[in-house]
């Protein structure tokens, strides 16, 4: 946080560097997706970004879309899906509390945004990963998000859901190229450089925007209004002690600029948030060890079938469970692991008997040995009473035994040498918005001329997460704000 | 949430109903804090309450009061105390994220807080109450808050700070009579039945408050400022979803009022919030079966020192771990509680073996033999390495055994048949505040004539809470409010 964000009346702006139909207030994925469709209604579009280039920490990410009910993807790898079994998942997986006003348009709108998609020239390839991991290390367009393991197989049809744009590894700087492809394509006018740092308001109504570039004033009139696509906050240590304390000291899933400025912006005119709380927080566990072991917090309890989607183990880990967590696994299951899937990882620690384990990890005595034998006892029938992990995966632990620094493993949150928590995040809170991207106040009326979309707006999520909400919210909730705004649905009658 | 409470200039009053120096705006404990002092500084006060009768939230709770660093109860119960180590106790019990700059001045002024409800007439029996409980039975003066636990124990010199009002069981009630007959006795004018609908603006300083009354518009002028003391937000399901979705569903530890209307209006002036996902939350188990047996989660885990503070194991509990829990005793243990710590309450299941007892709470079987088997290997040699139970309480625990529903015990969250979730809570969060009680923008500055103490703002506490903390944040910034704005600390230069 620095300096004042408090609105400025436009009759205190001498001159106005430009003036347009529609402002777009940060270039990432939504960014993107609102100036799109601004652009395709007709709209004169100016967006504006304060880094020295578009893209934003969408461009850093992994680029994982969730898209379902039936995508061609999906079809050609062989399965059957629908809205209403995208939407059982997600209500769900991005529970409890996920809003289920915006979820329903998003499941029963997500053949056609994956079109969208293509029609920008994003490809997808049309093959299933289909093992347990944070991102696969192959082109497959299609891989597994937790659909199929307990208790979400229970709630719905399993269907794979993560749609991932052809590259290997991450792939969200493959998504931003083609949306922003599209973008220039479309005549949207891109400033860089460009740090919004208030709203320019007259009659009670969002007219433009007061920024700086390079140090000088500048300030942009909007016609129609300002589309809020900022981000998050995950960047700015004062927001998240005040809102999302639970990410405080581990690392942080951005591009370094989520600072919350346009949340903060729009709250200076009295916006309502939501689930400012709610974070997404990924643990840099190796999951195909963690599926043939176990996943144990400081005391050596389990607390989570592992064979769920990454996101979820990481989540009860940092939200509720006691540290050091460890992986814990046998030398059989080790061995049986594809070299692939080991992400270079090599077992922290080495033992014969659980007993000398536990001395290792500082767990009290007894108390891993107890869970194992727990775990043995109903593994051998195939059975996992407590957590339900699949029986794919059920086998009783025998000795020697090994345990995983579960700060090695997936790039985030740690440095090379395994510093840090082994936990990075972001934040999923924003301003509260229509299903049209309208930012409403505390009293429940939308802020003439003011939209948001993306992290700078309480999307579908509860308070969970799953891979590819983020970047798919986004993307959708965009693009209705962008087609709002250029509709003139913020004017005043 | 009903209705605007945007902020209404005060060229659209026709005629203000009363003009004072100051408005005081709910009159619970931090209200009666606020009037009491600005009315010792000479200032003409107006106190608004929306209920028939001032009290609030208040005058239904415990009455007690978090105070040390050496009371005069404490010295005569024999205790060594002092603001440091008070510190330290609750910078670590109220935290993680504790304000630590208020909860400085807070310790340091503690025993000149003390002497100032003792001067207002509430008064304190000089004994202690030695045993695990929520609330004695007795009308003993002086009890334990947690401070004698691990890890407490390790972090500060252990002294009880619980200081109690002169009643039996809830003593609220007496220490509002007080400190409203103060209120009274220094000329404080009090309107009942008034619900404070907006804040009045004049040149972007806060001048007054539009209210209803029996259905008709009132409105008060207030030449020095405005303090807000409305209380938190638990009884708005609204805004429970949308900043602190872990007490939805559970019952409310409040007078039915606290919808966070106080909170709202100064967030429809921009206002900044902080840590509004804190909540205090109170299960129902019954510390003295707990302690001498343990507290398991619905997969059989034990995940807490049982004898720690009952607030700790309550919000481990409901904000951490699987339900329903329970409280697993022995019949030795259980014979061995004294009848004045029974609450009526009578176990729900018995069982001669723990395989039999798994079966009824439908925990997997071996999962609660096995967390009693690390237990009893343990505790038979006085230790307990997982959780740092007292040794006092440590003793293997041998069949026969029994569960008790948690659901009863303690007066709150459930009915006389034991339904509901057992569990009841407030909220924590509110209002960015200086700490003599200025509400600050989110831009970080102060707004003019705006003022906030109690659960409408953001006090000392983090992410963890004690009683007696929110009474006593309560009161003491209540009165820093009342000081400052009876100074005109909020006007304008």
């Amino acid at each position: 946080m620095s300096g004042s964000i408090a609105p400025v009346p436009a009759s205190a702006i001498d001159r106005f560097d430009a003036e347009v139909d529609v402002l777009v207030v940060g270039l990432g994925c939504a960014g993107a997706a609102a100036a799109l469709e601004a652009a395709a209604a007709g709209a004169s579009v100016l967006a504006l970004e304060r880094a020295s280039g578009p893209g934003g920490s969408s461009a850093m990410s992994g680029g994982e879309l969730y898209l379902g009910g039936g995508t061609a993807v999906q079809k050609a790898c062989g399965f059957d899906d629908d809205a209403d079994n995208m939407f059982a998942y997600l209500r769900a997986a991005l529970g409890p509390h996920a809003d289920e006003e915006k979820l329903r348009l998003y499941c029963d709108g997500s053949v056609d945004h994956f079109e969208w998609f293509r029609a920008q020239g994003v490809t997808f390839q049309e093959s299933l990963f289909d093992a347990p991991t944070w991102m696969p290390p192959t082109t497959d367009g299609l891989m597994w998000l937790g659909e199929n393991v307990w208790p979400y197989n229970e709630l719905a049809r399993p269907v794979p859901r993560g749609h991932r744009p052809t590259a290997e590894g991450f792939a969200g700087w493959l998504l931003m190229d083609r949306l922003l492809a599209a973008v220039r394509d479309a005549g949207v006018s891109i400033e860089t450089d460009t740090l919004a740092a208030a709203l320019v308001v007259e009659d009670g109504r969002v007219v433009g925007v007061a920024a700086r570039r390079y140090g000088a004033q500048v300030a942009y009139r909007a016609r129609r209004g300002v589309v809020l696509t900022t981000g998050g906050f995950v960047d700015d240590e004062e927001m998240l002690a005040a809102h999302a304390p639970v990410l405080l000291g581990h690392g942080k899933v951005s591009d370094g600029l989520d600072d919350g400025s346009g949340i903060r912006m729009a709250a200076a005119l009295g916006a309502a948030t939501r689930r400012m709380g709610s974070v997404e927080v990924a643990l840099t566990a190796l999951p195909a060890a963690m599926v043939r072991g176990m996943l144990v917090n400081a005391l050596g309890q389990r607390f989570i079938n592992e064979d769920v989607y990454p996101g979820l183990f990481s989540s009860a880990a940092v939200k509720h469970q006691p540290g050091p967590w460890w992986v814990v696994v046998d030398e059989t299951g080790w061995e049986s692991i594809p070299k692939r899937d080991l992400w270079g990882v090599r077992p922290r620690y080495a033992a014969e008997t659980l007993v000398e384990l536990e001395s290792e990890l500082s767990i009290p005595e007894g108390a891993l040995q107890a869970t194992v034998d727990v775990y043995n006892r109903h593994a051998a029938v195939g059975a996992d009473p407590l957590f339900h992990k699949n029986a794919r995966w059920l086998r009783p632990l025998e000795p020697p035994f090994a345990a995983l620094d579960p700060r090695l493993g997936f790039a985030t949150g740690r440095d090379s040498a395994g510093e840090g928590t082994g936990a990075a995040g972001f934040t999923l809170g924003g301003l509260h918005t229509t299903v049209d991207g309208a930012v409403l106040d505390v009293s429940g009326a939308a802020i003439p001329g003011l939209f948001a979309a993306g992290r700078a707006s309480a999307g579908i999520h509860g308070e969970g997460y799953i891979s590819g909400t983020s970047l798919g919210d986004g993307t959708f909730f965009g693009r209705r704000a962008g087609r709002a705004v250029a509709a003139g649905a913020g004017r005043q009658p």
